[in-house]
């Protein structure tokens, strides 16, 4: 069975100008990504524009990602969907692509009717149908609903149910699904935010937006605190919280998107109605960078 | 140009036990609706389990839909996506099918970027390319945020954008919109709960899913206001509250499409996550749609 | 027993620059606002910054207002305090110094207690313990906390309970009170910005921020839709809209008292941490009164 | 100066079945306390029920426990109000009764005027007008808003403002308010749910509703990761989050004082509208604490 550890960037989805998908810019930043210990990546996650794309572009990418991604790196594959049918049928089309895993966020539109019941038997129609294990993906900031512990983990429950990205950020909610949930069941900080809180209290490592960016950072954090070099990790993470900030929550896929560029990665263009961010913006951007210590990929690559 | 006025019912789309599409179901439900004095159908809102379909099943719906609908009455097209290329994707497939206009819900999954600029980029974009006029869709328990004032009157200054269904019940904001949004930009209430409210204020009429099921007390409550029988109107209103509430937020459309079969219509089955009432809150409907004279629609036919 | 009718302005408490109580200034302001047909005054709501006070100042608040208050008008007195002793003791300094009734705004500091059984046990001890009539007064945008209709239903069953004002301005909520809550029970607008709404489904009147500086048109509405005159009812009710959100939701007291100096009335100072607004907001308030037609009292007195 | 690290328990505010203060019981309860390494006390937070006391009351309990905590000890003052004024008036109660310092919950009921420039000038009002040094108190969940890491920040440069009591859990928040902050500015976890990850961010310690019945626990954690001891800690921080839960989010003050009673301390009765927890509750939480191996008092005090 897999067990989920280490780094993992979800990687945004690239565009021509015309915002056609342009999957040879993904596999470039793929490959350049790779030479850093990142344990894998995710495709199709929120920074991955995965609500902008159709089925076929939806399939399209997740084989594209897998030719660039090296045997030995995991592919996550972002395959949620309202329906169940529609994320069972992403989830056949993530395992032909050679997905290792699939990551699914929860359906939210009916908000109302979201509960233990709903959100269980959606979940594990998913685990059941699939061959490749399952993540849940828990998104409020998007989604604009939080799913509790308790039914994380009742849908955790589930044989083929592996793990948990949490991008709420509410620690004492994560610590009581790491003590309560099955053996192997592992959670995921899904912003570097609070990637060293969340492996102080049992993560096994993030999918995280800034890794795009900052992978040898990312990494270090958990390198240090293995090693027990805790005055490090901290100082690696504070460094890291303005700047995870700045291209998430405040100016989100357009500030990743634009900090790929300016590091020497291809971001490219978002999908309307996203916009690209002002040279006001991009000014501020790049200053937020340089004071976390985040260079362009030439320098990083020296790992 | 055409000047929105009226009830409308957002109608379920047909399942068959299978979830796949059953078109002639949704068929039968528009001819006995179409002997009420409605104004027009509203297809694939939230009722219509919009973010459920796949893009052939939204194209297929809108056809089906047009061929019964008959041409003295309006039919709406809910073509609202998460990008704007998807959005004006379905908006020509609702041309092609015959639709009067369409309702686009707004992209609200990356929430902290959804700004007037972003916003009224997205439905400009959509109304320059529709052929048909477009109406702004305003659904905060679902999509999780709430388009402020200024936003919907920055999108409603494009000439082919024609109106507002707004489901939130703010109703100061509603006023604040008619009293400043252009001649013949008219707003609809997007609940039964606060339809005499609604028109006290100035909309010119509602989308409503209780229309689906008490066609006849959602028109009455418009003629009643118009003739100045506000007590006729007040009472009519009160009565409808609790049922309104059973099938939206409380219940949400499983509800609705059991009181549809409750009531002599097809509501049939709901895709998946959604699942079916159970027992006891049938029967609980069953007590709130009585004790709001719904009754089966063989009574209410005779209009 | 009372029967709450008509339009109440809740007084703002004057103070001297150095912050302490001006209670002449008040009474000159009840004087004044004596002329326009109003049912009362409330002392000691939000805009009375009853959370400001000491309980001597409270004391001493109510005392002044009497005195000011022809024997026409109600005196409405807000009461209510975290704890149900200190509700009653200030309640029963309101029957000393001849208040009418009190407004009892709900404890919400311990949100996760507030529940039907602590709620309704606090409001009917007060009840039990007011030789004067309670009225409860629900205000989520300040206390963070939207009691349900079921709640407030509950509360309303005590026989010296007689009325709600609901600034929260959920229609439908309103509706469902107003159906179901025992005779005699009123419901009063907490908003001039859906008093026309909330007086369609069923209130008596309001308790408005806004009836402090434009009193005859807030009457001016609820005649209007006394005499079954819609039009005039809803463009007054458009016109004030933007007024009201100025002096409440935007800008609040200190640019009600500052709205009220402008007139002609007494604002005076706010109590710190409150700020008097800036320049550039009196600016943009003169504007935004002009536009609503809210003139110097001068003018309006001549009813 | 004074700087902040270690563990505070927030008493409760001790009362005999009438509801009068039983100063008495709260003294025996910070002399049990006192023989755990605790930094010393906070008197009149959240879980001292600071919002139902009379001014008299405040001052009354700020001296009986003065009496009762040793001189080794710390003794944070809770003293915030609504109004700057009544804040500096119990602050100079507190230092009078001879408090080390003060903790100052921020203004809430205008939120919409809360705001950098009003909250900053309150704490720096506070802060001129101190002899002692001030403590911001950051409760969202008690208050209805969350102040930013900016306010925060702002109230911080003021000189007499030593640190930030946050229980809002926001992890990366508290980190960028470490990162920025003057130095010796300390931050203290809120909540015992998430100790271990603010440590790990740089927080000094907690303030923290279990450390009334989990002292040993605590400060156990606190020592382990001190001395790098992190599964420990985890394990045991891992142990306390349901029923931190308990006492805090879920059945909130009435839970704690019972936990009390339960364990051997004094807890007694809470002030309405509060109501004690029913017997089913009881039940439920005496599980939640053996599960999370908290003992009656005999046993914990050999430490």
């Amino acid at each position: 069975m897999l067990t989920l550890h280490g780094i993992f960037p979800p990687l945004p989805t690239c565009f021509h100008g015309s915002e056609s998908l342009f999957p040879e810019k993904m596999q470039e930043n793929i490959r350049i990504l790779s030479a850093f210990p990142l344990a894998g990546f995710l495709v199709l996650g929120s920074n991955g524009e995965l609500v902008m794309l159709s089925e076929k572009e939806k399939a399209a990418t997740y084989h594209a990602a897998r030719e660039a991604i090296p045997a030995s790196k995991l592919m996550l594959a972002g395959t949620g969907a309202e329906s169940t049918r529609e994320t069972i049928h992403l989830t056949k089309e993530a395992v032909k692509a050679g997905a290792d895993a699939v990551m699914v966020l929860n359906p939210a539109y009916y908000k109302g009717q979201m509960n233990t019941e709903t959100l269980a038997g959606h979940y594990h129609a998913v685990g059941d149908a699939s061959e490749i294990p399952v993540i849940i993906y828990n998104m409020p900031a998007n989604t604009g609903m939080d799913m509790s512990a308790e039914i994380i983990l009742n849908i955790a429950a589930h044989p083929n149910i592996i793990g948990l990205k949490d991008s709420g950020g509410n620690l004492a909610k994560m610590g009581a699904i790491i003590r309560s949930a099955k053996k192997g069941f592992r959670v995921l900080a899904g912003s570097a935010g609070f990637l060293l809180p969340a492996l102080v209290m049992g993560a096994s490592g993030g999918i995280l937006a800034l890794a795009n960016i900052a992978p040898a950072q990312c990494c270090g954090i958990v390198e240090d605190f293995q090693q027990g070099a805790l005055d490090k990790a901290q100082n690696k993470q504070h460094q890291l919280i303005a700047a995870n900030a700045a291209v998430t929550r405040q100016w989100g896929v357009p500030a990743l998107k634009y900090a790929m560029d300016h590091l020497g990665l291809y971001g490219g263009p978002v999908r309307k109605p996203l916009l690209p961010i002002n040279k006001e913006t991009k000014k501020s951007l790049a200053g937020i960078l340089k004071d976390a210590g985040i260079g362009p990929f030439e320098t990083n690559i020296i790992f």
